[in-house]
Order: structure tokens, then C-alpha cells, then sequence
């Protein structure tokens, strides 16, 4: 069998720079543990980016946008057509994810894996031409072998662009109409759940709509059954964004870049980057609980505590780049604040 | 009955900045209600603020400090020097909530009430010198009309301060050993709770420490037992920085000025507030969840949904200068995402 390119080995973990980060915490002038989470995410940081007093800029966030064939279903509140419109929106400055971009001074990538309608060329975004969308899963493979290799390099391509720029914390967003569903029924495959478990309502859908949406999923899960390997199961019942969006993290744990991890599609891309190689959990952080109530059992098979918990569903990484800021924040008080010795303060009692 | 301070009117809410804020909302290229918690929090920011598109800048940070004579009793995992160690620490911009305020570029005041051991003066401190800390509430009050008086006012004239600096956002901090033993005593005392519910182990008492500590809350409860006003609860089990936190939310809601709330304690002088003025209510927003267990029933009480669950339990209004990034990214998104004319994005689907 033909060696994958995931395959291979993710960077090691800096065990020095966890034990500095460890001893320096003990000593900062806060009583032992008392910042909670981003206590423990701090000797993690260390650990990931070799450094004792980590960092996690520079921020580099790349949008992956594709169209789903199982839109046909009628599975979403928007049309089709907003995938491509969003693509201007994203580069024009307009949209969510175009907006915390700029305010929290980080790189914005927008790539276009294929639309439904043309768009473009738009100036600032890659379009990767993959095919006019997926196809309808409900009816058949969402895409072949090679479309689904394709979308993964994307995802990798866009973290080498990162990588030589320097990036410390790789967001990976995504737009395409149809897309919880397309997550929703890889979920359901590889966790081997019922689609009332892990479908909802997206962007918007009504309680018919949602019922309509996990009726289309079990249909499909009907016609695609079989003990297929996680990268079928992408293939099949998977989309571009999808896809990219496994490859950019299975790429940012070789290359040794920390991946901040969205909502709910983030999720299952990330569920698949771990069933694919498991090593790459070390680097995959969860900024946020989305409002999409199938997240928890995508976050629960992952063993992922995310930072935030707002009732998101905005995709685009707008939920990653909402948690920059506490990464930043507690790097910055591990690295300035002061040890009990420098201050002249009394630790806690023996 | 004399008419206190504390009892004249709210600053009044502006209806027309709120709906302009909620119509804005509507148009903005991403599903309705995507922002979850966030969407939620502008409407009522605008009216806050009276602004359609509203801002939280600029952001002061006033910790007050002092010392709690209920310290005697030993229910601290650490020594009462600390209190006052920690002022020149504040100062020096070693501590915490100093690194979180040079990051946020917020206005950090100081206020040392009163501790225990000689401290200062320090350059950069207000030294108010109610006392050497609160007498023991275990044996009797915590202290008097007048000094508790003093301390309402002195978290009142940081709010002038602050509003004379055209601040929007008011973080009140707290140091102070046995603290959380002051505010979880106030806090039975106004919920008619058991300790067992409100007190917990503060910055890091074992098991055998929370039990100890439960019972010298029981015993001065039984001591101050009686159908006393919330004034009179502060006073007698209160202390200097829960007394003047309370006078500070109280001022912030007459001043128009919006008050995040930090942690447990903050959360106690919240609930204070609250009783004295029912009003100042609409001014409260609500940081994060701490660790400490009894800052749940506190919450609850108060019918408070905080921004972030963290496992927080630092103090010094760290908690709340870590929201500040979501309220600042909350106020971008809104002001400066396009509309679905402006994109040129379809909406949903009627």
C-alpha cells in the first residue's frame, strides 16, 4: 500500500521547555493553579512551540470555501449562491472572520477549493478549481480519490505558506453552504452514530428542516455503507473544506505548528486528522463549543475541553479567532508577571 | 430615614441606540443569532452606552485592597502580609491584573483601604487607611456605620475618576487575605444559604480547611444572627473592598458607566448592589465563572450568565480584564461587518 504523506511522523514535543514553563509557573506571584485552564494550556504551549516562554504569534488564519452537491437536498437556509458571494466578502473586508482578522492583526488566507456558480477570479483569493462543488452524496461518492487528495494538499499548502512565514498559530475557517450536513454524516461514520445525534440546525433550519437534513444523512449513510477506511469515508460523504481543512492539520502537527480548532466542522476535519495519524492530537487546541448541538459528542470523541463556550455557529474560524486573544493574554502573564522572589511576596503556607 | 447616596436613580437606557443596534444586527452578513452570546451582548451594550454601533473604551481597573480581621481564624492557605506585599506588586507591574491591564492599555488604580501591617505609602497606591483591616466578624462586626460608609464612597470616587477619564468599561478588582471567607459569609447571609453551599477552598485550602472555615462562618452567622438590612450585613461580616466594590457597581449604574463583574467576591459586592439598588442591575455584566463552587448560587442569584468558564479563581478583577477582548471583538464585529446589501450576499431563505 502506498505510504500518505500524513503518514509521517509529527514533530516532536519539547519536554525542557514544559519543565521550565512548569517551575516558572510555580513561582509567579498567583496562588498555584488559580488562572485554571489557561494555567494548564501554558506548559502545553511551551512544550509545542520550544520555548519556556511561549508565544503563539504569529497568527496565520486560512479560509477554505467549497461548494456541497448535497445541497440539491435542500438541507440549508441559504442558497447555494452565498458560498461564492462570501469569497468576495471574505477578501473585501466585510465578513466575520475578515473583521477579526484585522483587529487581531493576523494573516487572512481565503481559498476557493470550487464553487457551484462561477466566481471570479477574485483578486486576493486562490481559487483551486477542485470541481464545481462535491457531488450530491445523497446519490453517490461526494468526490474521487484524487479531488479528495487534492483538497487535503490545499489544506497542507496553505500551512507551508504559514510555516514560512513564520506562523506560531495556525486557524483553519470555512464557508460552504451545506456543510454541517456533509459533517454531520462523516461524524455519524466514524463515530458509527445516528444522525439525530450529530446533525442539527446549522445555519438556521426550522425543526422540519433539521428532521428533513437527518433523513438526507441516513439515506446517505444507507447507500454508503460498508467498513471503510476514515479517507473513504472523507471521500464519500466528505467536501472540499472538509478535506482541506484534515490536511492543513495533520500538516501543522509535522510541521510543528500549534492548530487553533473552530466549531463543529473544524471538529470532524479534526476527527479526521487524529483517525488518519493519531500523534497530531498533541497540536490541535479547541477554541469553542458551538451552539451546533452534535459539537459536544465531536469534542467528547476527541477529548477536547474547549477555551470558550457563546453559543457560536458562524463558522469561517470566527470561533478560533474569538480565543486569540486569552492565548495571548496568558502567554503574556506566564512571560511578565512576577515570581514571589522578584515581588517580595509570601507564597502559600507549607 | 436618611437617604443614602446609593439610593438615587440609574442612568437611564437608550431605546432608540438599542433597536438601531438590533436592526444593524439583522443586515450583517452571517445567520441570524450566529454570534450566539455575542449577538446577544450588543443590543444591550448600545443601550447601555448610547451608541448604535458601541464601544467599552476606555476600560479603568480599579483593585481595592485590604485586610480582614476574620484572617485571625485561620482560614487562609496563605499569611496576611500578602495583602499589603501585593499593593507595591500592583504597582510595580508584577502582578496579574497589572500585566493585563498594560496588555489591554486599560487605566489601573490602586487602592489600598487598609491593611493589617504597615505598608507604604507607595508611589502609584491611594492609601484611604480605614483601618488595620476589618476587626474579626467571628467575635463581632466587621466594623462600623461610618467606616463601611468611607468605603462604599471610596469605590464610588474611583468610579468619578474613572468617568472624568471618559471610561465605558469599570473592572473593579479585589485583594485581600480571607476574602472569600468575608464574601461567602455576606452572601449566606443575604441568600440564607448554609456555608457548606457558598464557602470553598479561596486560593488553596485543603479539605480540612474548607470544613474549618464553613464553621467560622457558622459561628458568626449564629453571633450576627437577625433580621438585618444588606447594610448591615456588609457591616458586620463585610469587608473594605467588598463594601467599596459595592459602592463602585452602584455609582458606575448612577454614572452610566457599564461595570463587568469579576469573580466570587466581585460577585458578592454585585449581589449587594443589587439589594441596595435594583436598578444598578441593568449595568452588571458578567466576566466569568470562577472556581470557587459557591459562585454558582451567586450567579444564579443574581440571574447572571457569564462570558467565560475558565476555572478562574485569581482575584485582583483578572477574570474580568480577560473578557475584555471578547466585549472589545463583540463591538468590531458588529461595527465593522458588512451588510448583506453592501456585500452583495443573499440572505436567508424566507
Amino acid at each position: 500500500m502506498t505510504e500518505h504523506w500524513w503518514q509521517a511522523p509529527c514533530h516532536a514535543l519539547n519536554e525542557p521547555a514544559n519543565q521550565a514553563a512548569l517551575e516558572r509557573d510555580a513561582q509567579l506571584t498567583k496562588p498555584a493553579g488559580s488562572l485554571g485552564r489557561l494555567d494548564a494550556l501554558i506548559p502545553r504551549l511551551a512544550a509545542l512551540r520550544a520555548q519556556a516562554r511561549p508565544s503563539v504569534d504569529p497568527v496565520w488564519i486560512a479560509v477554505f470555501a467549497g461548494d456541497h452537491g448535497v445541497a440539491a437536498e435542500g438541507i440549508s437556509a441559504f442558497p447555494q449562491s452565498v458560498t461564492g458571494q462570501m469569497l468576495a466578502n471574505f477578501v473585501n473586508g466585510g465578513a466575520a472572520i475578515s473583521v477579526l482578522a484585522r483587529q487581531l492583526d493576523a494573516q487572512l488566507e481565503v481559498i476557493d477549493l470550487g464553487t457551484a456558480l462561477p466566481v471570479g477570479p477574485l483578486p486576493g483569493v486562490r481559487h483551486l478549481a477542485l470541481g464545481a462543488g462535491t457531488a450530491n452524496f445523497a446519490t453517490g461518492p461526494a468526490m474521487s480519490d484524487e479531488t479528495c487528495l487534492q483538497a487535503m494538499r490545499a489544506g497542507r499548502d496553505s500551512v507551508s505558506r504559514a510555516q514560512a512565514e513564520g506562523t506560531a498559530l495556525f486557524i483553519g475557517g470555512e464557508m460552504g453552504i451545506g456543510n454541517t450536513t456533509a459533517a454531520a454524516a462523516l461524524a455519524c461514520a466514524l463515530l458509527t452514530c445516528e444522525p439525530a445525534s450529530l446533525a442539527g440546525p446549522g445555519t438556521g433550519l426550522d425543526v422540519a428542516g433539521v428532521a428533513h437534513k437527518r433523513e438526507v444523512i441516513r439515506r446517505a449513510l444507507t447507500l454508503h455503507a460498508g467498513d471503510h477506511s476514515t479517507f473513504e469515508w472523507m471521500r464519500r460523504v466528505g467536501g472540499f473544506e472538509l478535506a482541506a481543512l484534515t490536511g492543513a492539520y495533520l500538516a501543522c502537527a509535522q510541521q510543528g505548528i500549534v492548530a487553533l480548532v473552530d466549531g463543529f466542522i473544524c471538529s470532524v476535519a479534526a476527527l479526521c486528522a487524529v483517525r488518519l495519524n493519531p500523534a497530531c492530537r498533541d497540536w490541535l487546541l479547541f477554541a469553542h463549543r458551538s451552539a451546533e448541538p452534535g459539537h459536544l459528542a465531536i469534542l467528547d470523541a476527541l477529548d477536547a475541553q474547549p477555551l470558550l463556550d457563546l453559543g457560536l455557529r458562524l463558522g469561517e474560524g470566527s470561533g478560533a479567532a474569538l480565543a486569540v486573544p486569552l492565548l495571548r493574554l496568558a502567554c503574556e502573564l506566564h512571560n511578565g508577571m512576577a515570581t514571589f522572589a522578584e515581588a517580595a511576596v509570601s507564597g502559600q503556607r507549607a
